[in-house]
């Protein structure tokens, strides 16, 4: 039996030694990588954490004392050091443990995330109830130095150092956010790493830590440290000045320090921000050395770290960047905004080609939005790239600056619907919902390959603001043409006539409803089936004259019902006065958990089958139509 | 004439003498008091820049100059300073200017606002375009210290820090957002202000900035500067580690100071921060005394400062405080958070009660929102009070933090629906259509003081969270009950019973719905009336059963009709298979303009008379009922 399987609770921790919490690290990150290989996750950053969660979960105690985990995607290892090693193996899988932290899950787990930036707001929540209640927990927020450069985290520090709560802030520099860091911040967190005068500082406080009786007076131990390194400058003044106290830095990977640094801040007053450095992937060289793209991974070969999926087709992300490219190269005027996630949206190739041309503004959705309309109302034709759930962080930004000033940007909505094994805090389904209600812009949402490069184009000549969606996933491997031909505002297409159901989908639902529109056809079911192409505006003559040339209409989208691209139909049926019975199919009222992409959909009827079943389902009494019906497209 | 009604624009302040310019302040500030004592608006924010405003217009050239105002409610002297001093009198009022910079209202109004902390974001976007398009203008951002605590002017200080483009950051510093500043990014700056080495060095600086000839080498300058202070600390050294170059402080009400620095700063490279103290109400004693109070003021009286209008009847700002402070002393776990607005939304009142249980986040509306969820989990009842156009910038968070986790946190959303003369930023028309499309979420929305009472305790009792929505109105001055009785989730509440319309009312429609349904018995049209309370989740049952008994429903809701709360009525029948005809009444898909609300409400129909047309005309073949038929309530 490993260590790792004898650890049921951080309790089982408190008595190893330290060569046995060497052995224990080691089979934590073998843990990691050979999960992970098959599951696929979050495995540069948890790599990065391993000696900190130990060091935590052996100073603190855990769930007396409360730790938050900023996004949460680095806390595998506190889920197999909290009794939740024997269902490790089902992370991020249907029914399994989530990719994230999740209230429920387990008592360790005070406070959900997935989203960058929210622990320390959380913490101190947690800290200021804890001292009305009168009681004396330990709370501790551990936060990477990415989500540090997010508003609300500094919004959260600026609150924190006012009120003086007794608080822990672990930053845990390792350089990254997702891609390479950037900002002034980060430059900053480099000065204090790398200047010489603070590499010695750091050695001193280190030392200091460790030599330090536990016991002493721990203000006077905060005075040592910070006079520690004062005579070189201060490197935390940054945080000083925001009412923190701070430490550091230290080395994230050496369980001493570690541990004593930890153990001094528990009597001191305060807010205290304790600067870890760690590195990224450490411990499986593919990933020390390609952080960036072993930041979240698909299943992988673990020898070579090359992924062991193949697709015959492009992701559409890929789609959208070669659209961009091509584009750009004609109009000197697009320029590319993303916050912090290059990679991951696919813009690194426009990056190679355009560097002047692209910005990556870290983790921050609101200024990303903001800074592409001051862009867009000095000329250019910014194109902010971003995933449809972060979106949500710049609602007001997309409301205010983009459509109230009716700016021409470019929202590229990547991941829209369904995202899968990153569940409820990642699903991309309520941007038709919340962007639809907006005055001024424009929604569209693309079916096929073809069909995103015209929207490109389109977006990038309209005069306003626009958003396109796609799914995650691999466009479909139709032939595309070299032009991009731009599609007319709010124009839908027709794909094929029946005359029994009007089926009307949106993006990623129309091959489905075509497929189930063949399917019930072998039923005797003849369907109509429309592109819609535009959730706003809607191509109301075509909705209005389809609705009218069927007894029953179907609205189909991988999205949120509420309010959705359904309601808008229904909504624009109303307003014209038109009674033809509706049936809306897309995702319930709910919170739609983790699990492969094409099984979520599965399970919620948004598939060939499910879409044709549940037609069938409400049309069972029709009679079946004679075989001579017409049949286009 | 007055030399105010001489400047038609920046050119026409360059060549008055500093006699002819302390003589157009006064004006200025005069032309301020006596207008907005007629019109309302923000009053001690602009006496507080009329020196900067003017030395801003002296020293650089707007229009070619870009000149970005945070919020823009500090931009009255602006607009009088460029063409707009003719039709000053009319800010506010429908079809007249303004109360914030907008895009088309003038070329000198490059970026509009109304929410804070945009300004940096927007002036490094025309900036880095400025760059690119190989233009040489000066960009300009004016910032007040409240909105740099909003985390997205933090997340465009990082930016601009991190790629180094020309652009000076005016902070306005008067140590106020709009209730007094929190948070301790004001201790910081307070400091800077207050310590007399500071004070000292602020000295050193000012006869530096004056006694430099212009066109001295401004690398130079910013050395010299620079040595001036850090003989005693560095004042801004916050900013300078986030790639700023950091001038000031300077005295903000000091022309010769002000034009001299500002002249410095032109050929400077990179980001520049210009600390600038000024003094809110300057210069009009009642509101410099009480510069919260004269934030934003209704029409008032010159002489006292009081305020013109009387009304007979509480706003339902404090309708809500007094439930909250009543529900607060029986229930030790409630505390309230405000983000900035302890006065605007009546709050003041509850942390004169209850000052430990009072948290102001500052401009802050994610991280209140976290924050609250925080003291959610760890078993507190927090009460967000936010005007319901802020709470856009929370969005993410109510949908994360508060509803995937399903915490007990009440968002009180005052001002939802037309708001009046702040204009369309300000609106809080979107919130129930944003708000009901999130799994979980409890939303409501009061018809009167009693159902506001007895939503308070309804929503500090759920086990989840809850969103009440009130109007900016004052209550019906009905009787209430000294104790609240809480209201079922989801039970809506029939009003009157008629066969020949039913009206669904929410909200501030149900009192004109009703008025409405007495107007249309005089016309023989006999209406139900059905007060919904609940946007979610919906009485379904009683909407259901309305729906089948009538030949007609109408929907009536001061919200936007996208995705609002008609559309969920329409959803709800449509999942019901009922095919009652459904009219929705409500707000247009567009920005609305700003003007007096009941106007407005009038100009969109949202009004008894407005709703009974409106229902007169779709039932218009119907027969005369017979006055034997049944009504109620």
């Amino acid at each position: 039996m490993s260590l790792l399987q004898g650890i049921h609770g951080p309790e089982d921790l408190k008595n190893l030694s330290r060569a046995d919490l060497k052995t224990l690290a080691e089979e934590i990150r073998s843990t990691l990588v050979e999960t992970l290989s098959v599951t696929g996750g979050h495995l540069a950053p948890n790599l990065g954490t391993v000696e900190l969660s130990i060091a935590l979960h052996r100073v603190f105690n855990s769930p007396k004392d409360i730790m938050i985990w900023d996004v949460g995607h680095q806390a595998y290892i506190h889920k197999l050091l909290t009794g939740r090693y024997d269902r490790f193996s089902t992370i991020r899988q249907y029914e399994g443990l989530s990719g994230y932290c999740k209230r429920g899950e387990s008592p360790h787990d005070y406070f959900g995330a997935g989203h960058g930036s929210t622990s320390i707001s959380a913490a101190l929540g947690f800290a200021v109830a804890r001292d009305r209640r009168g009681r004396d927990e330990n709370v501790i927020a551990v936060i990477g130095d990415g989500s540090m450069t997010g508003g609300m985290a500094l919004e959260a520090l600026n609150h924190a150092g006012h009120i003086g709560a007794r608080l822990l802030v672990v930053l845990n520099d390792n350089e990254m956010s997702i891609s390479p860091n950037v900002g002034a911040l980060h430059h900053y967190f480099t000065n204090i790493r790398t200047n010489p005068a603070y590499v010695r500082a750091k050695a001193r406080f280190e030392a200091l830590a460790l030599r330090l009786p536990m016991g002493e007076s721990m203000v006077e131990f905060a005075n040592k440290a910070r006079d520690a390194v004062t005579t070189v400058g201060t490197p935390g003044l940054w945080f000083e000045e925001l009412g923190f106290t701070y430490l550091g830095p230290i080395d994230g990977h050496n369980l001493d320090v570690l541990e004593a640094t930890l153990e001094h801040t528990k009597s001191l007053n305060g807010p205290i921000l304790l600067h870890v450095i760690t590195v990224k992937g450490k411990g499986y060289s593919p990933a020390e050395e390609n952080s960036t793209k072993f930041h979240g991974v698909a299943p992988f070969v673990i020898e070579t770290g090359l992924s062991r999926k193949k697709s015959s087709t492009l992701p559409y992300s890929d789609v959208f960047v070669q659209a961009l490219r091509q584009l750009a190269r004609t109009n000197d005027r697009i320029v590319a905004i993303s916050a912090a996630m290059l990679e991951g949206t696919g813009l690194v190739k426009f990056q190679e080609e355009f560097p002047d041309r692209t910005f990556d503004v870290g983790m921050a959705e609101q200024h990303a939005v903001t800074f592409g309309c001051g862009l867009a109302a000095h000329g250019l034709r910014p194109v902010v790239a971003i995933y449809s759930t972060f979106l949500q962080r710049a609602f007001d930004q997309v409301l205010h600056d983009a459509c109230i000033q009716n700016l021409p940007i470019t929202l590229v909505l990547d991941r829209g619907g369904i995202v899968g094994e990153d569940g409820p805090t990642h699903q991309g389904v309520f941007d038709m919902a919340y962007l639809r209600m907006i005055p001024n812009i424009v929604v569209m949402a693309s079916s096929d390959e073809e069909e995103l490069r015209r929207m490109m184009r389109t977006a990038v000549e309209h005069d306003g603001p626009v958003a396109i969606r796609f799914p995650r996933a691999n466009s479909e491997g139709i032939p595309v043409s070299t032009e991009m031909e731009a599609i007319p505002i709010g124009q839908g297409v027709g794909l094929r006539e029946g005359q029994d159901v009007g089926i009307i989908a949106i993006g990623s639902m129309v091959y489905p409803a075509l497929e189930a529109a063949d399917m019930l056809a072998h039923e005797g079911i003849q369907a109509t089936v429309v592109n819609a192409r535009f959730v706003k505006p809607l191509d109301a003559e075509l909705i209005a004259s389809t609705a009218l040339s069927v007894p029953h209409v179907v609205t189909v989208e991988e999205g949120c019902l509420m309010g959705g691209f359904g309601s808008a139909v229904l909504e624009e049926l109303e307003a014209r006065n038109i009674r033809t019975p509706v049936t809306r199919i897309g995702l319930p009222d709910k919170f739609i958990e983790h699990g492969g992409r094409d099984f979520i959909l599965d399970k919620y009827g948004l598939s060939a089958e499910g879409i044709a079943d549940r037609i069938s389902k409400i049309l069972g009494k029709a009679e079946p139509t004679p075989v001579s019906a017409s049949v286009a497209g």
